[in-house]
């Protein structure tokens, strides 16, 4: 069997600690279940910065490049908000989407029945939901140029950002999220503001037409970005698949992941187009943040950092049993009533991230 | 006294229900309170598409731009989802807002207290909200060039858009959110994704700069735009006054505006800079759009556009007893338990607008 390799980039503030349960898990997949992982280890983000003045040194970016997946962590904290924007921490996460032409973004929302609970929203509007957003990653205005700030004089400045989606990108993103949409509820929803940006009327006509000739068996709908935030707030269980930009993505990917009340749940897959031999590069990483203010105290909740390595299994890996055993086990542990402190509540037993990390190996 | 001029646009949809009911409160107050109100009225949207094959006329733009202020219901519907993006409805929007030069848009979201069992979200989040989100409206993405589809031959195309702000455009929009912050809760939070866009790294600076310079009595926080749709959803009541650009306020103040559970009361307003003798152009209108599916049944909730026209009298007129008299009035004749269908509730007494309309100039 050759070996399965695993980059992993603990980065900045709780994503070492979230990164330490994993490798619990690699450990004995490999020494109980021959699983053959080969991992390797970099630095990303503000410690990539400290190391090598850079945001991910090319030796890390080579490492990244050969791998099979990248484990991501979490990137970022207020000892960096001053260094230079070109080698902000953000900017190692950007340049990984982009070299690795991760150009979709899978977001699930999804609401552990253990914590409907905690959402802001009413139980009822979350129970059970499970939505899906298929964010567009490596085009838009995260990526498109010009992007400056010129100097007008008199004290003047201009900053400049540029969106740009061309056909290829958009009926791709579509292609991705109409065949992930065959395998859940069968219904597409496609947010943009065509109402305002031509990339949104090109957005909205490349849908339909990518719907029309290859997917008219899956249920599409339109609606404007604003109305679909909107809609997430009132009724999220509407939804099924949520296929969108870079930048609409960000926000609703985020909004979407806070209303399930799960956010330190919450894994993401960034998936490239799969080459000659079906393999696709991918990153996987939570959808929090690098939490700098509880970072090295030993309470971050690494479930987020497990579930991301599980989409690991059943994406880059095709480990769909061992990939479900996974996220059953962390639902069976939080069943039972143990919790971090970020979603802690009345009669459940807190515990610190390592013996999450252990109850959910045990449960495993 | 001089006369008091508006244009009424009520354009589409549930928007000519809705302005019936402001103008009753407009002849009252001629009537009672000699206000000396002098209205025009126009076209706008579709159905100035339908009568000049424009989203608003010539005729109707010089009318608005000689008008001390522009009462606007909505814009828009299925009707004219396919007319040509030159001329689709929100053109006249778009186009009042930037030959008015109407660059603050001011959108408070606050949930009334009869109401907040209507929201998505739990009760004690919402109850007492009072936010007030200040969105720039006159540049960003919304109108930055280049904005176009490009043929590239081969089947594809290329949708372009440009996000573009120069430093007065940000100076200007943060001043006017440092002043409204000093009639209120004296904070303001200001929101970009400065990681991801350079025109988000000028925004931050300058409104950094304005703060030092002029408003550092006013406490000033910064949050990633993203992170900011997070927290709007997780905890409403953090905020006071939070400031964004045109894409983003989109955004987060339909969000916000939805959590309120208060959507269809939801006013705003445009406002210009000062002339010379004090006097801005200035644009109120519904947050809600123009419900084709409930347009022309009677049952539409006009309490957004009398809100708009109480932020009219306020704002354009310095008739601030009037306006807190008509707010009042909204809110008496909501704990009344009068209650359009939108917003009804169990041993609530529902209405239709002409009613709701009536209630409220009974209570005014
Ligand atoms: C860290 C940042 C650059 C990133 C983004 O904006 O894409 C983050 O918000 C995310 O959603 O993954
Ligand atoms: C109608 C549309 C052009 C408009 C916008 O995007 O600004 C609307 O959504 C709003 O928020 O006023």
């Amino acid at each position: 069997m050759t070996a399965r390799t695993l980059l992993l980039l603990p980065g900045d503030g709780i994503g070492p600690e979230a990164m330490a349960e994993v490798r619990k898990i690699i450990a004995y997949m490999n020494a109980e279940l021959g699983a053959g992982f080969e991992t390797d280890e970099g630095l990303v983000g503000g410690s990539a910065y400290d190391a090598h003045g850079a945001a991910i040194s090319e030796g890390d970016m080579e490492k990244a490049l050969a791998a099979d997946a990248v484990l991501f962590g979490a990137v970022g904290g207020p000892k960096w908000d001053d260094v230079p924007y070109e080698v902000r921490p953000e900017a190692g996460l950007l340049r990984l989407r982009k070299d690795l032409k991760l150009f979709a973004n899978l977001r699930p929302a999804i609401c552990y029945p253990a914590l409907a609970n905690a959402s802001s929203l009413k139980a009822e509007l979350v129970e059970g939901l499970d939505i899906l957003i298929v964010r567009e990653l490596t085009g838009g205005v995260y990526f498109g140029e010009p992007k400056e700030i010129i100097d007008l004089g008199n004290g003047q400045k201009r900053g400049i950002d540029t969106q740009v989606y061309d056909t290829y990108e958009i009926e791709r993103i579509a292609g991705v999220a109409f065949e992930l949409a065959r395998t859940r509820g069968n219904r597409v929803c496609s947010m943009e503001k065509r109402n305002v940006m031509k990339s949104g009327v090109l957005w909205n006509q490349v849908v339909t037409e990518t719907h029309k000739r290859a997917y008219s068996d899956v249920q599409l709908e339109h609606m404007l970005a604003d109305a679909g935030g909107m809609q997430l707030v009132r009724a999220p269980k509407q939804f099924d698949v949520i296929v969108t930009d870079n930048l609409f993505g960000d926000m609703l990917s985020d909004v979407a992941a806070m209303l399930t009340g799960s956010l330190g749940m919450l894994p993401s897959a960034s998936l490239g187009a799969p080459d000659a031999k079906g393999q696709r590069k991918a990153l996987y990483e939570p959808v929090h943040g690098s939490a700098p203010d509880i970072a090295g105290k030993g309470i971050a909740n690494p479930i987020a950092m497990i579930a991301s390595f599980a989409m690991c299994l059943r994406y880059s890996f095709n480990m769909v049993a061992e990939a479900d055993n996974l996220e059953k086990a962390i639902a069976d542990v939080l069943d039972s009533g143990v919790r971090t402190g970020d979603i802690m509540s009345e009669g459940s037993r807190q515990v610190g991230t390592t013996e999450m990390g252990d109850a959910i190996l045990e449960a495993f």
